[in-house]
């Protein structure tokens, strides 16, 4: 295994460490609970956004804490849904008169954890309601689902949430919001390579080197098919195909289209794919209104990427135009 | 090879392509020259600052472009120097009454290219300098280098010359500023695993899975030595030693410090990277003033990390404060 580790079992301790240590006056780190919270939450004046989820995502979720994003995040060890008393007592820590919202991708761990959490909070009263984001296209139930899996479209939730929140909305229509995004957000992911989670020190499963998994998941799961390699456009116009006809996207829709790295792939390919899925975009007469290329959603060091799209009104785009400050700076 | 890539003689040409579609209202590119450029440039109020490269390296150098840091950036194919020509009329488009600073990082393909090139400009009586940059400590005479090679560091210098042009200063102050910021700014890296270029379609070189090459350049030149894997903390406590005592920095000293993957490296563990170089920097009395830990100069999809340092003082920290909006964005 090639990587910057220590003692695999500190991966996400170290981790939190260090971006606490590179952000001291904007971020919080609370080991007891692997917590990265805002160092100015919980602001009685706002709803309070929290996303849980394994980790091995970064940066999701912990790098997307800060003014117009998340609240706080409290995520799992690898992979791994982050335990029932951690997500409660981070409910605790950020609650305010507003309420809380909770961002749970849907995996059957964490919303086990978070639905739990969530009932203890309530028991002391405390104003709780959770989105579950489902924006893979890919396969309908999985490995580690009921139902379709959250993925990188989750960044429009938060984001388009984070706004709302920061402009004072109340919880209901905070909760309105999200659930909208999440309705019109669709995603499709594939893997060139497998990652290598630190704990198992060896890839997670098995690609020759000559294929690739299409609709792969962000922990491995498998997707819709295994073929051979093929050259960029091909898999962008697969991945976009699905992605296009599941909502589906239509000539004069505006919309927003992430191409996001799954980790191990540089950026130079992904305005390769960039490139591809615009252009297959503008021949179906749809328009990208804005447009993210880089890493958001990733799984560990696997190279591949997943293309989202997002339909657009004037208040998603409104929305997501706020400004929003988070650890993932540039320069 | 497992790459979004079409035909590898595409590569450069369908990612800069990506890269304008992405940025419609700010950049250009001009496919004659291989060149990316501000759509507001050239600017005839500032000097142009320019800098060239072979590709492979990205974000650096075509995403650097916009304003408060680049005018344009002329790339070459993958690690190779751009024609003298390409430069050439590069310069001529970029031209103003004020000026154009080159900025080439020190690899003697790239001297050649720009030192013809500035020649040529002069000929027709465009004001031009050249800026070269060797920030990389690893080692003395190169593969490609006579003296040493110009890696990571060199952002600091389009920063800081960026934020000068933009607030008007003339071309001998962006000068004297530009060298004195790379005077100050060391830099060393290391690789896990080898990069891949897309026309060769396989590993640059060999590197055992038990092995690692601490002070690789970042054309996957030889470094300092071969050594086995080991502990995240080891690898990061030689970089920093190599670093901290060339210049060298010592106790009291506030310095910027960054933590540049090198394409194939995931942002969780450069954190763990982070984590250990700014706890380090601690004890031994030096100050981070301002940090950085992302991709920033890359090797195609090379596993690894660099560290930079840069000594600060109010004019650099000044200049690095100011603001800059590049093609990276977050959200």
């Amino acid at each position: 295994m090639k990587k910057f580790v220590n003692d695999p079992k500190n991966y996400v301790p170290e981790m939190l460490e260090g971006l606490a240590l590179a952000n001291p006056d904007t971020l919080r780190y609370v080991p007891d609970y692997n917590l990265i919270m805002r160092a100015d939450a919980p602001r009685a004046d706002k709803v309070s956004i929290i996303q849980g989820s394994g980790s091995g995502h970064e940066p999701a979720h912990v790098m997307a804490v800060g003014p117009g994003m998340l609240d706080a995040a409290c995520p799992g060890d690898v992979f791994a849904a982050p335990p029932t008393d951690y997500v409660y007592e981070t409910i605790k820590l950020l609650g305010t008169p507003k309420g809380v919202l909770l961002l749970v991708n849907n995996y059957t761990g964490d919303r086990m954890a978070f639905d739990m959490a969530q009932e203890l909070a309530e028991a002391e009263d405390v104003n709780v309601r959770t989105l579950f984001i489902d924006d893979d296209v890919s396969v309908q139930d999985s490995t580690y689902t009921v139902g379709r899996r959250g993925v990188a479209g989750n960044f429009f939730v938060m984001k388009a949430v984070g706004a709302a929140a920061e402009r004072g909305a109340d919880l209901d229509e905070i909760y309105r919001i999200g659930e909208k995004v999440n309705s019109v957000t669709r995603t499709m992911g594939m893997a060139l390579t497998a990652c290598t989670p630190p704990a198992k020190g060896a890839p997670l499963f098995d690609l020759p080197a000559d294929e690739i998994e299409m609709g792969v998941g962000i922990h491995g799961e498998p997707g819709r098919r295994r073929v051979k390699l093929m050259p960029a456009d091909e898999i962008v116009d697969e991945l976009l195909d699905a992605v296009v006809t599941d909502l589906p996207f239509e000539s004069g829709d505006r919309v927003a289209l992430m191409v996001n790295g799954l980790g191990g792939t540089p950026i130079s390919e992904l305005y390769i794919v960039y490139r591809r899925a615009h252009n297959q975009l503008a021949d179906r007469g749809i328009t990208v209104g804005r447009n993210y290329v880089g890493e958001y959603c990733t799984s560990l060091d696997m190279a591949g990427a997943s293309i989202t799209l997002v339909r657009l009104d004037d208040e998603i785009e409104s929305l997501l135009a706020d400004p929003a400050e988070i650890a993932i700076r540039v320069f």
